[in-house]
């Protein structure tokens, strides 16, 4: 019996309220209006994105569906939507891609200018979801931590038909944002340096061994991650504990003149200033991709008239749509290769059991299966 | 009767201490050693790095003479010298090109590893300078405030036979920095911000022009620096005291997005926050040339969550030898104007008088004729 144009029961993880635990339970999931598509969830990571979110309120609103690393398949699709249709495979986008507006046309930009006045809302400024008799909000365009979720056509990205979804949900954020931005940054043979090695960072270091790199530093003070990170492309393994010396000291000393590239996947303003003072004189670059959108850098001065750079990186610089497609077909034309990246494969219901192995640093992606 | 090989008497403008005025001194300058070049100095400017050194100690030796952007004739020059020849007009450099480390050789970089464990002596650890018996520091490998210098070949650019020191001049910091940062970066048809009307941010104009950025919004809260402003090419100009929005906000109004490139010129913290800030999404750069080596920046990481980024520019990018004769010869050949920016000309006596004029925002740029 189709379920097109009606609301749908089924099961997603609740976050009711920052400090909690993910909760399991019925809601409703109402029918796609005009340009949004309903799609039913099969694979989703958990990003760090989400275990900040766990605990803090960063910008939402409660209880919310959270999850934006997801890939499923349309199960119908609203008034208008002309460029995924029911049945397709789909990974869900926490960034737009109109394809219209100035930062779409321009190609180098890949922040969709489509703005919502509220990203936990759809854009008509109502939820599809509810549970209990009350609505439950959205998040990053996806909340992919559902069996059924709705969001913008413009936030959907059709892959290969054959994509095992469990895999390829991961190039809807961590995968695509750390190997976008090395390898749309990373010159060859230079020498690159990796300051945090989760599943962002790792995909870094892929980014950088296909762009040629020479040298690849991976800096973690989780020595667990260093088999990972030299599977994966690291030529060398510094936890910043083993050295008395500030670590952009030991790079200097490792290096001679400092690193051509450097990533910071953590988002603290303490590795933000470590790894901009890490980069050589004149041409180095240092390119945030940790999350700092709720934090004050401080940065001495100085290091900007030795001609550093510093630059912001969303989404590894793709244009969500177009590439996120391009990138599946290279994961199953064999040039990319996810499968390093996922430690760990949970069923939905032990979603709270896969917070625990991030907690821990026991894993780098966890995959659920919904 | 050659002074070949002889001590020299000459003046100089010795600053004794911060704080104090520049005092005209009868001093003696050695001749220059092993791969050095000494200089009678025809003409220099006052930049603001001279400006910040009379009121505080920025890692100086006192007694000291200034000034880092003059031209002369080669007087002398000692063992080893290959590239100058005694009666060539050259222009002295702060930034040094050895042509051999790494940097140099480096296409992308100018920043020179040659180093000096003390940049206020020569290479052997001596100074060329002597006031009343005692030693007199150097600076910044110039001390053009003197009517003879000595400096290292690889800190000197020959010029044009021809060239006019009294203008080119200028093509030793001030003029090369800001249009270098502009010509080497900013792209057709963009639209760029230049906050602080110095005799730099001038130059960042005229970089933006020749590379034909579309619009060129001058900002600075000195007024009376808007005409000249427009005669290099500014479109627009505005004072953030006329607004009572922050001034970022005053350019998202006036541009929709925000500006594609923006030059702080200043050196100061607030309004390097505000650069940024004043930056469109995705690929707005903002270009510091403003000196902050002695201070502390304070930014909000969430301007790098939205592909911001932030660049540090030294000498306009330009490697420093090669690139100075070029603009002179430039000059010669009327492909850039140096002469808007010269508003006062001073003997070399009223160097006090520049300095009072500099505070009061009254010049642009004053050359001083020895």
């Amino acid at each position: 019996m189709s379920t097109t144009g009606k609301v749908i029961r089924c099961r997603a993880a609740i976050l009711w309220k920052p400090g909690a635990s993910f909760s399991i339970e019925e809601i409703e999931v109402a029918p796609p209006k005009a340009k949004e598509v309903r799609i039913k969830i099969l694979a989703t990571g958990l990003c760090g994105s989400e275990m900040r979110r766990l605990n803090k309120n960063l910008n939402c609103i409660y209880p919310i569906i959270l999850g934006h690393e997801g890939a499923g398949i349309v199960e119908s699709v609203g008034e208008g939507v002309s460029t995924v249709n029911t049945g397709d495979k789909v990974i869900a986008l926490f960034l737009l891609q109109c394809g219209e507006c100035a930062s779409c046309l321009n190609p180098e930009d890949n922040i969709c200018k489509f703005k919502q006045s509220n990203t936990n809302l759809m854009s008509d400024g109502t939820s599809r979801f509810t549970c209990k008799g009350k609505p439950v909000y959205h998040f990053a365009n996806t909340s992919t931590f559902s069996e059924y979720t709705v969001i913008n056509e413009i936030s959907v990205a059709k892959t290969d038909a054959a994509a095992p979804l469990e895999k390829v949900c991961l190039v809807g954020c961590g995968f695509s944002t750390g190997y976008g931005a090395a390898i749309n940054t990373v010159t060859p043979g230079s020498t690159c340096a990796v300051f945090g090695l989760g599943g962002v960072g790792m995909s870094v270091i892929m980014g950088c061994k296909a762009a040629g790199a020479a040298r690849i530093i991976a800096v973690d003070i989780n020595k667990d991650k260093f088999e990972k990170a030299k599977e994966v492309g690291a030529t060398e393994c510094i936890n910043p504990q083993d050295n008395e010396k500030p670590i952009e000291e030991v790079l200097f000393d490792m290096t001679g003149d400092g690193v051509d590239f450097c990533f910071e996947v953590i988002g603290n303003p303490a590795t933000v200033a470590a790894a901009l003072a890490s980069c050589c004189e004149s041409h180095g670059v240092c390119v945030i991709i940790g999350v700092t959108t709720h934090v004050q850098l401080n940065i001495h001065g100085h290091l900007f008239f030795s001609g550093h750079s510093l630059k912001g990186s969303v989404f590894g610089g793709w244009k969500s749509r177009e590439n996120v497609s391009k990138l599946v077909a290279d994961y199953m034309a064999k040039k990319i290769n996810l499968d390093p990246l996922i430690t760990h494969t949970l069923n939905f219901d032990k979603i709270n059991e896969a917070v625990e192995l991030m907690k821990a640093g026991k894993c780098i992606r966890c995959v659920l299966l919904l």
